[in-house]
């Protein structure tokens, strides 16, 4: 996905989100947008989304002097989400279609923040609404026919506390399908995307086989990724993408890749053809084969 | 108001939105957006937002060469609450408060965008649903003593189409006070701010006396302010001002000001004690004399 001009102020946003998780002091803060700024004026308009994301972020790091702004906020994160874990999963089991409740319910959880104090009926409700509602694009019986088809399976990941329902979901899709399932979090911090760390601290380690993508941008940067990742991006009979970072590096790519997100973005509405809100599993349109 | 880091993420946003009223050219709309980082680097966080308002849309105004972008949007906007305006008439005085509620409609009048192909008894359904939750912070019986105890009152425009709801209560203010009501817009063309050339549009000029304040920025800029404007501003015995524009450069003054607005933004609302969507009407809190 090329990037919009409607994507600068937002840069500028994340970045001041960024400095604030590490310090309070303005100067410090004022020193980071301006140096925001320098980068903005004089990037592409041709490089994506999540390039100029990494470039920011890799400045507001050196800036600030912490390549780990957002530790705590996803020690939190996944901290909440595992307390929920067990009612989740419970819920997910009593749904009609437990897969694709999974499915839902991983995609919801990159939109519905686990605020410390919300308690636990409060957050199943707002889950259940926005469920409710299904997937505003719904490639579920293209994906399903997929899974039937293949030995193995790349889930990209992305959010922490998210990644929790990502377990659930990987356990739905073991329990019914005989596959090779490998979870590849980013190489180094970025924003709260999941690292290593993050599938350690949830336990996917023990469920799945755990790689790194070899790099600290918000999405997947090919030319930037690690040998092991590429191989397996490569090799991989089905790819299931989470989130918006993923989407927009990949959205052009000739790969069997589903995209299991919620829209947050109106750049990225327009692209996928859905409306901001919404649960969104869609098919790579690039990839000839699916539409036969 | 102090300017606030938020705040910068926002002028590129505002920036773009023009440049973008004016041209299709990606070229332009880029070759501002790095005017406005240049301009963005080096301004002090000590200037309000209105003065930084007022230098970003000067440079959007140079670089295109389109010194009244909004134009055409707020002869729409103009129009559409013109079609509007029986319709609203008749139902504020149906209403149980019929002052208050066109205090209402005005303040209203700010957040709902008068789409062309929107149906009236939509708009209507939409108005009567903010108007249904009533002030957040609500100075209605304070301004009401104030008002019975006043001669002259100067009212602070702010947006095109909005215009015609302060006609509606500048009528209702007529209807209830004998006094003398001015009314001041903008001095040259600043975002869809109102201008003499509105005011007359809309047939304000026949209600009360229109005066302008004789600069274009998109709000109140004291020590920018034509001496006419100034004389008035000075010994109005009341003062109504709307908008968050005005509010964000007459929050600090020692005049008797109440605020009226729907508050749109994240730093006015925690400076004014609200939440974004509220509608306010608030005196000027350093007015001593309000508050005895």
């Amino acid at each position: 996905m090329r990037t919009n001009l409607d994507c600068l102020p937002c840069f500028l946003r994340q970045a001041l989100e960024a400095a604030r998780m590490v310090t309070q002091n303005e100067g410090i803060q004022r020193k980071v947008l301006n140096s925001v700024f320098s980068i903005l004026s004089n990037v592409s308009v041709h490089t994506t989304p999540v390039e100029i994301a990494h470039l920011v972020h890799l400045r507001v790091k050196s800036i600030t002097g912490d390549y780990d702004p957002y530790k705590e906020a996803k020690k939190k994160q996944n901290e909440l989400a595992l307390r929920y874990e067990s009612t989740l999963s419970a819920q997910i089991a009593e749904m009609s279609n437990p897969l694709k409740a999974a499915m839902m319910f991983s995609a919801a959880g990159n939109a519905i923040d686990l605020a410390p104090n919300c308690p636990i009926p409060d957050i199943y409700k707002r889950y259940m609404e926005m469920i409710s509602k299904g997937f505003a694009w719904d490639d579920y019986e293209l994906f399903l026919k997929k899974l039937a088809r293949s030995k193995s399976l790349l889930y990209l990941g992305d959010n922490a506390g998210e990644i929790v329902w990502d377990k659930l979901l990987i356990e739905e899709l073991l329990d019914h399908f005989d596959m090779e399932i490998t979870y590849a979090v980013r190489g180094l911090p970025i924003l709260n995307d999941v690292t290593m760390e993050d599938a350690h601290f949830v336990g996917l380690d023990k469920v799945v086989k755990i790689i790194s993508n070899g790099f600290d941008a918000p999405g997947t940067l090919l030319d930037r990724c690690s040998e092991e990742f590429l191989k397996r991006y490569k090799t991989s009979d089905l790819i299931l993408s989470k989130g918006q970072g993923n989407y927009e590096s990949l959205s052009e790519e000739q790969r069997p890749v589903f995209f299991l997100l919620n829209v947050k973005c109106p750049v990225i509405a327009v692209d996928i053809h859905c409306n901001v809100g919404d649960l969104v599993l869609k098919a790579q349109s690039n990839h000839a084969r699916f539409h036969h």
